[in-house]
């Protein structure tokens, strides 16, 4: 018998909703001889709110201990923006290193895409699957800048993007692991090396160099501005992108909207090294517009649990997961149906 | 009788095709008491490989002598990312302060967008006409980064992002007059503030003050991952979009493949104090695969023309080159035409 520590974090909004709907499937999908430890963490707006508090570092430490976190969503419009995103989100990807952003964007049969009418132009045979492995601790979102002169005609902000070798080679070597164990293998690097030329040119080094010891991946490179033509004109073209944090941040979503919209996406927020715990969470934000109606899908959410099952190495739940997030896709079509509605489902077909 | 004193930078690849077909339009639709000037500047790719200049000092004053500038496209294979952009495109920019870089997106009729099923949902009424207004001379392209401990394994990269009060509020007020005097009178400022939180600190309280003098502009903002979002699924939401220069260079390239590519895709980077000559320039670059094979669609020079016209106050000229690229759009189809043919087509419409 295993047991495993999750540590879980439902935040405000429609996260609790489909947290909950998460657990529901995960409970479903694991083996009878695993038990889920599983202890709530009431972080996000709410607490700040109450107690003004976004993560104490008791509560940082406590975290740290568990084998990985599940988070719904964290926010609402009383917050100041950059509050609960930095002092919680961002908080958490820094302190337990989350290097490795996985974002799998991934049209299911069923799911029309917006740019359908393309895709089936390109043939019965034409998939777009593909993932995108955003770096999470460098880049635009190191939160390294300043202002001066704050609130006068003469104010100057600034902002700094800090990369490292250290920090592109780690994710870059765990893209090309990725694409190699995939089947078409191929990698594909999204950057803006022709402006950014001093981090755009590590990155690009880094990129030729690891990729030596890939020899089976094909590679090819994509300016941002250009990735973006692609990922709406003939996205099947990916197959593995790495990219860095801000760069990542914005063609993800883009990515989702392409594959069904982000209550479709699913995301990872990985120390591949195991020293800390990693983060699954819904690409979505908490939506408050919507919370409480159950209009919410839970999609996104199990998806993540099942980028959990894997990383916890229990692959056969995870696929059973897929499966039958597969499988009642291809059949949802028009239908309405309710957040726990979607969430038995699923579970069903994961149990069945 | 008026004379415009006009330099002209075809450029590499498909620039100077396109560039003819832009001469040729121009000179269709200026009424006969306005005589432009043109000289050409022999400036990009093969005058680097001749003599590794990017833009001599001495050309650089030469073309400040002038009343705007028309750029093909830069660039060819065989030149190191960086060189000509830094050296060539965004020292033109920087050095003729062109803060308001102006790129209108406009899906016309007869042209298919990638999302066209999504846009038929939304009735007969639905329009996507909109104008990006993409700040030009701070950001993260201001060139200020370094690399040290370069090729080592312990190198870091930095790029800053340089953003000032008047950086900001001479662009955000530009768009704010723009918006002001089009018909649905909406602004949206797209950025990052809940990372990005001096720069975008910065940009928000700016976008907020300014708009109190614009009392008849609605106003709203989205995160720029939200809104590739939206530029895929709804882009007839958006009127006028004001951003920084990343954003705007990411989104714009986004907004003109869901309006029918960058094919058609004109811009003009403005000095609006009309201290230094504007530079009117297609979106698109030098693609050297198709250059010399007639394939090049030169629509997004005329237009980019037609800009140039309309910023030069000969604005009757610049309206009949739309209404003609329109016209020409709206029968175009399934036709194969040459670059020439294409510009015949309009140039005849334009003077007919
Ligand atoms: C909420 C925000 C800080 C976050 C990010 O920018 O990474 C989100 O957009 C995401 O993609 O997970
Ligand atoms: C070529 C490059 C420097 C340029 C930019 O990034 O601004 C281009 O992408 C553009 O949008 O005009």
């Amino acid at each position: 018998a295993r047991s495993v520590n999750l540590a879980v974090i439902p935040g405000d909004g429609i996260g609790p909703e489909v947290v909950a709907e998460g657990l529901k499937v995960l409970h479903a999908a694991v083996p009878g001889d695993v038990k889920f430890e599983i202890t709530e963490y009431d972080l996000g707006a709410r607490r700040w709110h109450r107690t003004g508090e976004t993560l104490p570092d008791t509560v940082l430490e406590e975290l740290r201990g568990h084998d990985a976190i599940l988070l719904g969503a964290i926010g609402d419009p009383g917050v100041p923006s950059g509050v609960l995103e930095r002092g919680l989100l961002l908080k958490l990807r820094f302190a337990f290193d989350h290097h490795v952003n996985l974002r799998p964007a991934r049209l299911y049969p069923g799911v029309t895409s917006p740019i359908q009418a393309r895709l089936d132009e390109r043939g019965p045979d034409y998939r777009v699957d593909f993932v995108v492995v955003r770096e999470g601790t460098e880049g635009p979102y190191v939160g390294n800048g300043g202002s001066l002169r704050t609130g006068t005609p003469h104010e100057i902000a600034t902002e700094v993007s800090v990369n490292t070798a250290y920090g592109i080679e780690r994710v870059v070597r765990d893209a090309y692991r990725r694409a190699s164990a995939r089947e078409r293998k191929k990698l594909t690097l999204v950057h803006k090396t022709n402006v950014l030329v001093h981090a755009g040119g590590l990155w690009y080094r880094i990129f030729q160099r690891v990729g030596e010891e890939f020899p089976d991946v094909t590679t090819d490179y994509l300016h941002v501005d250009a990735a973006t033509i692609f990922l709406t004109t003939d996205p099947g073209r990916f197959d593995v992108i790495v990219t860095d944090n801000l760069f990542g941040d914005i063609i993800t979503d883009l990515a989702a909207a392409v594959t069904g919209g982000i209550g479709l996406a699913a995301s990872g927020n990985l120390d591949v090294s195991g020293a800390n715990p990693s983060m699954f969470e819904p690409v979505h934000g908490s939506a408050p517009d919507i919370a409480g109606t159950g209009k919410a899908d839970p999609t996104a959410t199990v998806l993540s649990v099942a980028l959990m099952l894997e990383h916890l190495e229990l692959t056969d739940a995870a696929r059973r997961i897929e499966a039958a997030v597969a499988a009642d896709l291809a059949e949802r079509g028009g239908q309405q149906r309710s957040t726990s509605q979607i969430g038995d489902a699923i579970a069903a077909r994961v149990a069945g």
